[in-house]
């Protein structure tokens, strides 16, 4: 018996995920809705996916990797900018002065995205991000950030993919800053990506057009959004979801609420050791409500550190 | 040496244009792409192509397809709304005076698109878009809609993508009139559909999240938008797009200046008797500009009438 089967039948697709509940509900669910003439299956077209980017597919502890990058174009650019000396929250990045950052909020936040990502073409961000994304390292780990992508999660995406799956980024984080580097990454194109966009404009410059992004955000694509952003960009309901916060509630909300066979799943982040552990009471990658809800309705939930066997690849 | 030669090479994946410049062009610039190792070679990743719809890959004459459908369903909708009789634009639908409704300008447009497909959720909306699109005729060749395809153009979506080559269509069309049939139609799957949007929000309808269509048009792709809805909504510069008109200048002219091999064309409606024929003049799909800066730059421009073995399915 063992001959007749096939020898690609008994490699393991998800070398890095334990033997535990999480992978056998995976490996389930795409035999059923691939098995033709099963009643679960699903046409190839109908397989879509989404994922969230922080804290789902790479690391977003301390902060979220794109607020790194932006604390960075402050330091930068700030001999461009003496005024910075003395203007919150750029003052506060500059001195290394967390609380006075936090302190103004939304609308300081909103002030750094302005002042490091618009005002350029869409050709100079990508630039910027790609060569920002070439040098930089994390604190904890010392590595690339496109290095502190999940080892499982990688393997996960190109599961489905095998499987006849499309698979989608639906991010709060903003597109331009994702495109660059995801298809390297995690072989997810351009188009497959969804995020939060910046209102932008066609323009010429020297004869040629060229994309300017402007001072105002266009479309937030976190909690609620995600549904929107969904529907916007990507036109189908997904029949299977991944995320890790409460700001994936909707969109896994979203995906249940189809008909026929659905797949949710959160990545609770549970290892202090080889990664971070945090959940209810984070200020980021909050899971609460969503992590109720999963348990609720029986959602797939992951713990990093029970579930998966490697969390990095450069880690034994 | 015929021997040597594998029958695939020998088979004509155009067979519907006839033997002319146009065709050589196509033909011509897919080999110069593909050709590993060759100087102008573009990885398959890259290989993005964009099709406006309206015109250039289906019938728009004599009112886009769109504006009949709203037309009909102010009709199929009127006896529900009894006020409808004495307010224009309604009125002149109801009585099929166009003079009346053509004076209400783009404020009567708006009121019809608000009436027709906003205030409803987006799968009811895809519900009667598919309902319609089954069952409605065009008046010059009674054949539905999705039959008023044009063949040359279907074979070459299905050309450029046995070459590598992902198809996009950037349309003025709403994405949500679209995406129920240009899988079928086109072999072109929702999320590779770009075009207008509404405004949409997520809401709760009998304990279900539902996406609702607001009375608001989020984004306009057309002209100077139809590059930022490629650099928004697919995030990659195509290097090849197609177009009919003036509403299409943008687009070619943001394909034309990105480094490297391109290939921008305009469909020109030159056949009035197996389609119809208009161009600087015509209200609907108005070319004039466009066809200025083609022959000024050397795109390729199609003659319908001259290049076109063939323009529908159904035609002899
Ligand atoms: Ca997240
Ligand atoms: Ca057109």
């Amino acid at each position: 018996i063992a001959i007749s089967c096939p020898a690609w039948a008994q490699s393991d697709p998800l070398p890095s995920w334990n033997d535990t509940a999480p992978k056998k509900a995976i490996i389930a669910f795409v035999d059923r809705v691939t098995k033709e003439g099963g009643p679960d299956f699903v046409p190839p077209a109908d397989r879509v996916a989404t994922f969230d980017n922080d804290g789902t597919l790479w690391v977003e502890s301390p902060v979220y990797t794109q607020v790194a990058f932006a604390f960075d174009r402050v330091k930068q650019m700030a001999p461009q900018h003496p005024e910075w000396k003395t203007q919150q929250p750029f003052k506060g990045i500059l001195e290394g002065d967390m609380k006075a950052v936090a302190a103004t909020g939304e609308k300081g936040l909103f002030q750094i995205v302005v002042a490091t990502s618009t005002g350029m073409t869409n050709e100079q961000f990508e630039q910027t991000v790609s060569d920002w994304i070439a040098q930089a390292r994390d604190r904890k780990f010392n590595h690339p950030y496109t290095e502190l992508i999940y080892q499982p999660m990688v393997e996960l995406l190109a599961y489905l993919r095998s499987n006849g799956f499309k698979t989608f980024i639906v991010s709060g984080g903003e597109v331009g800053f994702m495109r660059p580097w995801t298809e390297k990454a995690y072989g997810i194109p351009p188009d497959q990506v969804v995020g939060t966009t910046m209102k932008t404009q066609l323009e010429t410059q020297d004869g040629k057009p060229v994309i300017m992004r402007l001072p105002e955000i266009s479309f937030v694509d976190d909690g609620p959004g995600k549904p929107v952003g969904i529907d916007t960009f990507i036109g189908e309901r997904p029949i299977a979801a991944f995320g890790n916060s409460d700001g994936d509630q909707q969109m896994l909300e979203w995906t249940a609420a189809g008909p026929g066979p659905r797949f949710m799943l959160l990545v609770h982040h549970t290892d202090a050791e080889r990664e971070y552990a945090y959940d209810r009471k984070s200020s980021v990658g909050k899971l609460d409500k969503a992590l109720d809800e999963a348990n609720a309705k029986g959602w797939t939930v992951v713990s990093m550190k029970d579930d998966w066997k490697q969390i990095f690849a450069f880690q034994p």
